[in-house]
């Protein structure tokens, strides 16, 4: 297998990945990176993120949380972003085991008690737990498997923010 | 105020809210919920997330992380699920104690280091810390406006998965 094929394995852009990592292991602080989004409420239950350059995304709740059902809500946005994330661990991480990926769908679920989101008691509001089946088929052993999945379960920055507590400051401005 | 103004102040169902909140307190296992995605890998580090009957929304990384920067990334998604989280509870408390919201926008912002996702080191993968500034200009008093803020951050789903470390399993399946 040539370098070329390799640094082109699962289509993923392996040079750009090297070279980033290249470049925070020389100055530590370009491991340092921001991200930012910005919210607009439009009426009732609906509001739209906007994220860099790209189009505006919906949120909605369904009818029966008192929402017009236009798009997914919070919750499960945030179910998609955990897929995403392990998605990208996963391409990211078998590329550089040289391992390609067939086929890959993440199935995600959520628990979440609504008292405390509609009032009706203090405690915790948000999910009690995230279930995750991972459909991957790829061209390695199961012991390569089961390592490229332990290496992206410890590795995934969203994976992490639900595991962990992460401090939130809220500002009046 | 008639009641019929009330029950759609800031254009809310306050009627279904309340609906759903009486059936959960008659009823306890009705606020049980469950929330589900589905992502499937598009080759690279884009992927799609499919919720309900909802069209599918892309997620990629930028080019800087290996990506081809077609759509916000899953971190960046997180911050919009939580904004988009507050907004559901700005605008479902505001109405519930009679306010009248004029304008509201949530601007996020998340420090996240990327030494552990990369795999440099082992540690944290996930943010270190997100702000959220809340721009609300609402027919209120100050003391109002506090309340209204300290119940929804204590009532926010998406904030409290973010605050509380919540327990993900991962199955290869």
């Amino acid at each position: 297998m040539t370098t070329e094929i390799q640094a082109n394995l699962n289509d993923v852009n392996l040079d750009a990945v090297a070279a980033l990592a290249g470049a925070i292991q020389e100055t530590p602080e370009k491991g340092r990176s921001v991200w930012q989004a910005e919210v607009t409420w439009k009426g009732a239950f609906r509001s739209e993120v906007k994220i860099r350059d790209f189009a505006p995304i919906p949120s909605d709740e369904p009818a029966a949380l008192g929402g017009t059902d236009t798009a997914p809500n919070p919750v499960e946005q945030l179910l998609g972003a955990l897929g995403n994330c392990l998605a990208v661990g996963y391409a990211a991480n078998a590329s550089a085991a040289g391992i390609a990926i067939n086929d890959l769908r993440i199935d995600l679920s959520g628990d979440l008690d609504l008292h405390t989101f509609l009032g009706l008691r203090p405690g915790h509001a948000g999910y009690d737990g995230v279930t995750v089946a991972v459909h991957l088929d790829a061209d390695a052993t199961d012991d390569q498997i089961a390592e490229l999945h332990r290496t992206v379960t410890e590795t995934s920055p969203v994976g992490h923010t639900f595991s962990r507590a992460i401090p939130v400051q809220f500002d009046l401005a």
